[in-house]
């Protein structure tokens, strides 16, 4: 297995997950031990949550899962890259294809992305 | 200004540079709140080192400044992109053009980058 710095950041790596075409940044979380091993096995992006503090199969209750195709490690081996096909074309929990829906415009958040699916919809059917 | 939520992670977000044109992910850092006012304030990348524990002006020694071109906040307002023009080419500190210059490949990691610059004759010339 491919080893991590998790010492650094008590137990944790960043893992920023890019879509494997298009390069678009679609979600930074963390990764634990047992979740890098995890995706290294599944080959499903598998993070640790820092809010409820458990280990996170992304997409378990939404079915958008990232199949991830590719892993990059950086110089000092304390962050990865998830290079994912994105099931279902949304990564972030309020419906939009990406996290990073909003720039900054002087001193304001701007949406530019646009909504892929109503959050509504897929987690309280 | 634009607030970020700093608390989550004892003060630090991370930033993902990102090169403005190619959508290459460059590196990934950490922002203290002074370093994202500095970064809004003088359009260059300044991050936070956790091992030198003090704001990190980065190119400030190799003179590869950030300019940072677009910043992007995501959902949790705990995470930023800077979308950046890497001046010199070459974001890491090991002369490649990015950190994650390495990719997974079964239980090894290859080097997938090419060196822009020698590292020994930028930092100790």
């Amino acid at each position: 297995m491919v080893k991590l710095d998790f010492a650094k950041g008590d137990g944790l790596v960043p893992a920023i997950a890019q879509d494997w075409k298009t390069g678009e940044i679609l979600m930074l979380a963390y990764i634990n031990e047992e979740a890098w091993n995890e995706t290294l096995k599944t080959g499903n992006a598998t993070y640790w949550t820092r809010s409820r503090k458990k280990i996170w199969r992304k997409g378990e209750s939404s079915g958008n899962v990232q199949k991830v195709k590719e892993i990059y490690v950086d110089c000092d081996e304390d962050t990865v890259i998830f290079k994912v096909e994105q099931i279902g074309g949304a990564a972030c929990h309020e419906g939009f294809r990406t996290c990073f829906f909003r720039k900054v415009e002087g001193n304001m958040l701007k949406v530019i992305g646009e909504r892929v699916f109503n959050p509504d919809e897929v987690y309280n059917k």
